[in-house]
């Protein structure tokens, strides 16, 4: 097995700073919600007319904060937002929607704006009621004390079982102005131990109106944070948020108001490869992980059936464990592109470990070598692609492996 | 976590003696296709006349004795089976074609019978390519000293990493005339370190016609083998085959022509107990076995929608995970159910772990004692119940947890 220490081997040597961006500002506190002598709570205080979008879970179970964020959603702008880790508030009935409101409650006061411009999260314990009583209160001094440079704190405050803050930036020209992206996320497991959510913020400078600004992230989730997968096991609580404040407009930028505008190209693909890059930390944090796996299919039939297929290869126990144990047992990908439900031609599938062709036209490749695509298997980062040889669409999933870690921090937590 | 031993707790401390069925006969043999000292090669003659039903992998890249069974199942008739163990044949190209042409010819030479009267499984590796040629001299001899009375050594010879062979009878009357059903198979994940494969195979003397066989057993599949998962991974080679040698007839059993017919009511229902049997015993011999564990989950919109819901339930690492570390981490089975993508209702959702309600009306029982529920998870066998408050429909999944155990198995498995 690679080698796992309680810190992830993908930690960054040291964490990208990030630069303040007109209108937001952090502050954060210990509310001891459940966790002791560390940052809970986070309030995020956004400039009047900032413009918001956001994709949340699909679960059938959602918490209370992912639908309070969804009604607010709907009409766009945003002042506030706050983010509490400890307790996911989710599976908590009546009350689970009263500490929505409390909290909405406080921070309309404490940041002056309507409630349906303070967004939530939670992130922690399922099924356990949250009380906002303990925190809510905190609020209107975090609003007075909030301060612009502060990403890193406010990416801490927000961590579960996450090894190590996960931040990122990227700037764009918009016409011939310079706007900023920041981002920062938690996830470690889909569900860390004994709790949910994979949790997302995103801030610009930029002037994007809402709809456009909606457009934009609900495309580029698709290929980055639903690429992205440590044990398939989707949360109550999964939330990513994108905040524009339109500082940019004061230097210039003319407002944009569709997703389609040329203007926006290039902010768009800074947009992707920034949420790419956070997908990417996340999967690298995963719960116990020892190697870094990427799963790239092409020859699919299209990009949904492609990603189905990768899928299904970087949410395969018998895989996962096996990448793990740096064994290039490839019978196991075969096995998953089989089990995918997806098109594919079994006497044209085309398997490579790194460069290494293992397999080629339904059979193991001539030039195979176990000792070479075991030697491989040493690496921290594992590239393995397929071509399932039924057409010409390609997709990438990032995920983690399966190790003896990834049990006892589920299975042992709480004994 | 569960104590976990190398044969799994719940091994029968005696195996299922099962009956002579008129009509067919075992000899297996030690061909060393990968295992030293112990039988890999079984050969099964049946009677002329013997009708065949079958279910196979839905896998996009099923192994050639799968598409061979696929074509033989269209004549309905069956004279032989041949079963390998320690290679699957799958994922070989023509090579593998020809290997089951190789086998399929010498066993219709060894029982003189068509080709297509030859039914043909092989588990083990997936992608190495299987030499017929160092078996396949051997099935004239085994056909010669076949006989009646070796159920228990024909299952020892298929299995691979299962600790304990699966067998199974059951009695029927149809008409006034008892016929006999015997059944053994193999599993232990759904692939076993580096192999691959759920095997079933079912014998009966009743006159039963191969469209009327093939109906029941589909119907059965579905609520059995289908409902039980150790890891979710799909194999290559799954096949479930059932022989109806007719021998009852002399015993003056009207031949049966039709699944729906009346007289096959409690041959049906003694079908469908005894590969729930199987099936049961296969999630007792799950890779890493520490608990048995059923879900069931009532308050569906249907049986669909109620399995997919348990399957998610019995397939979620972080739920499995800490089942194997006796923690009644209840907020997972909400993850899981929420996950689904089936219709439920949050705020109706109630969930019990054995006799002790843990969640009532989407949020925590008010009689929930952690201390109670964390003795119930000290059991061998856990049986979870939700439901989830949008119809009547029920389905019940067999799974075993995930342990160290299984990630030994399959990540160190060549080290």
């Amino acid at each position: 097995m690679g080698k796992v220490t309680s810190v992830s081997p993908f930690a960054p040597a040291s964490l990208a700073k990030l630069p303040v961006i007109e209108g937001v500002a952090f502050a954060t506190a210990e509310a001891g919600i459940r966790y002791k002598n560390r940052t809970d709570l986070l309030l995020t205080v956004l400039a009047e007319g900032t413009s918001v979008a956001g994709v949340l879970t699909q679960s059938k179970t959602a918490s209370a904060p992912v639908l309070a964020c969804r009604k607010h959603l709907k009409k766009g702008t945003a002042r506030a937002l706050v983010v509490n880790s400890g307790n996911a508030n989710a599976f908590t009935g009546k009350k689970g929607a009263e500490a929505v409101d409390i909290t909405v409650t406080h921070a309309a006061d404490a940041v002056v704006c309507k409630p349906h411009e303070v967004f939530v999260a939670s992130t922690g314990v399922i099924g356990e009621p949250l009380d906002a009583e303990k925190f809510a209160h905190l609020l209107a001094d975090l609003a007075k004390r909030a301060e612009p440079d502060a990403f890193e704190a406010a990416a801490r405050a927000i961590m579960t079982t996450d090894t190590f803050p996960k931040l990122a930036m990227r700037t764009a020209l918009i016409g011939d102005v310079e706007v900023t992206i920041n981002g920062f996320c938690k996830g470690a497991g889909m569900i860390a131990p004994d709790m949910a959510t994979m949790l997302c913020f995103i801030f610009t400078d930029a002037a994007i109106s809402s709809d456009a600004l909606q457009e934009l992230l609900a495309e580029h989730v698709q290929t980055t944070f639903n690429c992205m997968t440590v044990d398939g096991d989707t949360s109550t609580s999964d939330t990513c948020l994108m905040f524009a404040t339109g500082a940019a407009e004061t230097r210039g930028q003319k407002p944009v108001t569709k997703a389609n505008s040329k203007k926006l190209q290039a902010f768009s693909e800074a947009l992707h490869d920034l949420m790419r890059d956070l997908a990417i930390q996340v999967a690298k944090d995963g719960e116990g992980v020892s190697k870094f796996v990427t799963f790239e299919i092409t020859g699919a039939k299209s990009w949904h059936a492609a990603r189905t297929i990768a899928l299904a290869c970087a949410n395969s126990p018998i895989l996962k464990t096996a990448i793990a144990g740096e064994d290039p047992n490839w019978g196991r990908v075969v096995m998953a592109v089989g089990k995918s439900g997806e098109a594919a031609d079994r006497d044209k599938l085309t398997i490579w470990f790194g460069p290494h062709c293992v397999a080629r036209d339904g059979e193991r490749a001539e030039e195979y070598d176990e000792k070479t695509v075991a030697a491989y298997m040493k690496n921290a980062e594992i590239v393995i692609r397929a071509d399932v040889g039924v057409g010409k669409a390609a997709a990438r999933v990032w995920t983690c492996d399966l190790t003896h870690e990834y049990v006892s921090i589920n299975a042992d937590y709480r004994s």
